[in-house]
């Protein structure tokens, strides 16, 4: 997506280890345009595959779950990381290392929200090393759905997530695919 | 909102303690229609007010912001809780005590996402002790800007937070009001 290549490339910044910081647009700012945009672009892609919901992961997986799921008149469900007191009942529950919080988190769907059957648009807003998309992806097999494809905003090739997800068999989409940050520089692939 | 008061008082839970469940609507399942549709609602209250941006917290102020900034064509800004490796530089920070987390958190905002001279809506999915809205407000008036307005998907009035904020002197404004969740009802105002 032509239009995010070029936001990343004039407001990201490269922060070294592998870190993209793109708080300007997403993960701390939201561009509300330009994120409706990215879940338009995701919904087209997806569109035909007879999506029943997005899941996502809080904090930044939320807003452009939200564009994506708006666009294909589906509900969305993000896994918490603290489970609220809100919350209770069977949970289904995955551990997965945080790349930005430098620690693991769990990842919680009540099982309310996860009924089997379905067909799953798995969503992030980064696929890098693809962890908290793996577990995402358990936690939809765990409840006897289906995955129909795991899409991601930005992605870097680089820390090896898509190569982990392959097995899967599904379709992996992003709309910005980040090959290389060495020396400071942010290169996208073709 | 008619359609939102339906909707609670067919799928809300009174958890007691003031506490609702609305989870199947906004805090882990998202419907992203009604969301929409409620941010549009929030947008038209404030469109007049020349509104530059959206300020709300993580994690469940997110999806109703995110349809407010896209309705009014502003960006949102959501104050993290917990610092991530990609926020650096001066921060804005208030601690506000959170209801379903039983614990105070902290409120960041970068300064760089909350400029001064700009006129800001602030939101959040419940207005109940007004606490968490109140450290919003703090800091948007630390940076000198100016709050335009105060909505909330839902208020609980039994908790005080509005009288607590009145005296802003600003606009609060909410979807659905509830007044009572004694003996396990949910009573909105008229």
């Amino acid at each position: 997506m032509q239009e995010l290549k070029e936001r990343i490339l004039a407001e990201g910044q490269n922060l070294g280890n592998g870190i993209l910081k793109i708080d300007s647009i997403l993960n701390h700012q939201i561009d509300t345009g330009l994120i409706m945009r990215c879940g338009q672009e995701i919904a087209a892609r997806f569109k035909s595959e007879g999506v029943n919901r997005v899941l996502t992961a809080e904090v930044s997986g939320i807003a452009p779950a939200f564009a994506v799921g708006l666009s294909l008149g589906v509900p969305v469900v993000y896994a918490r990381k603290v489970k609220p007191v809100t919350m209770y009942g069977p949970v289904f529950l995955e551990t997965a290392p945080s790349h930005t919080k430098g620690m693991d988190v769990n990842l919680l769907i009540s099982a309310e929200f996860l009924p089997g059957n379905e067909r799953i648009l798995v969503l992030d807003d980064f696929l890098a090393s693809g962890k908290t998309i793996r577990s995402l992806v358990r936690m939809v097999r765990s409840a006897k759905s289906t995955v129909v494809g795991i899409a991601a905003v930005v992605e870097k090739t680089f820390e090896g997530g898509r190569a982990m997800l392959e097995h899967y068999g599904v379709p992996i989409f992003a709309l910005a695919t980040i090959t290389s940050m060495d020396d400071g520089k942010i290169i996208f692939s073709e």
